[in-house]
């Protein structure tokens, strides 16, 4: 009898109070697949805590959903005013809030090393994360919801943080993908 | 028929990430009543998760044993820096999450608008506002446990910002509390 492959759900978060993008991403043998991006949009709520509510609603939602195993959020370590602080604080509170009521283990990582883990580098554009993800996960966005791909690049720097799999295997790093994908460069003129 | 009382139930709560002090006041008839005073006490959790996930539990075993109709929390403006604001943001998200999930409307208030509200005084001290939630609640505790006073104070302020209640009618504000009890007044020597 072998064993079958140990299978783990990744829930992905970086919460915001006007956009909170997820992404879901199974690993299968040490393979990271897509299983869904979204965002929550509150743009359109004016009042803060509907906001919240609704981030509280729509994780718990998703955890019903895909019954992840583990939580990662995107989570700054400096911003730039306490009131702003304290709104993610509570916006980064709720959505914690319906993973602890499952009982998910919850995992934090500071957006330079997400990047440097996605892309080998802690200075990359939203638009070099989600070309390596589109490249890692084989899927297609277009630039209009870049937003969606923060929590989904939260989920994969955590597989990669607690995976054994060797990272890439020559197509993990921005300079790797550059040198196959020529095309994709844009030319400084 | 007569009307019966109008009655309504306040959850007060002041959340910290070492002590969480909360209060429970019931209104009949424009008259506040202690139902419940206590604090969730978290020093002894080192994990900043299992924290927020005891706020969390605890602010919802809390709603489900007294069924209070609103929330009431205590809220810094502004803080000593981003990463203690984030932090209490955090236990505000995981205390606020448990009463929107019951659909509890949300009220916030600043701690000198608290002790305003309580005492007559922007500026009082732990000790006084105390004092005079004794007076008009009747009862006691021991000067060990004053932080269970916050959450107790922030209900309170809540139920005289919205209730139609003469405020005091003579033993509401500090002077008069001092005229009525001049014993309580430490003499400066």
């Amino acid at each position: 009898m072998k064993t079958p492959p140990k299978e783990r759900i990744i829930l992905g978060i970086d919460p915001g109070t006007t956009i909170t993008g997820y992404g879901v991403v199974k690993a299968v043998a040490n393979t990271p697949q897509l299983v869904a991006i979204g965002v929550i949009d509150l743009s359109k709520f004016g009042d803060h805590y509907i906001k919240l509510k609704h981030i509280y609603e729509r994780v718990t939602g998703i955890i019903e959903e895909y019954h992840p195993d583990e939580l990662a959020i995107e989570s700054p370590f400096y911003g730039k005013n306490v009131q702003s602080m304290l709104k993610l604080g509570r916006a980064q509170g709720a959505a914690i809030a319906a993973a602890l009521s499952r009982s998910m283990p919850i995992f934090e990582y500071a957006p330079r090393k997400i990047k440097m883990s996605i892309t080998g580098m802690g200075a990359a554009s939203k638009e070099q994360v989600a070309a390596m993800l589109m490249n890692i996960l084989k899927f297609k966005i277009t630039s209009a919801k870049l937003d969606a791909t923060d929590g989904l690049a939260v989920a994969l720097c955590h597989f990669y943080q607690t995976s054994a799999a060797v990272k890439g295997k020559g197509s993990g790093t921005w300079k790797d993908f550059i040198d196959k994908n020529p095309a994709r460069v844009k030319k400084k003129l």
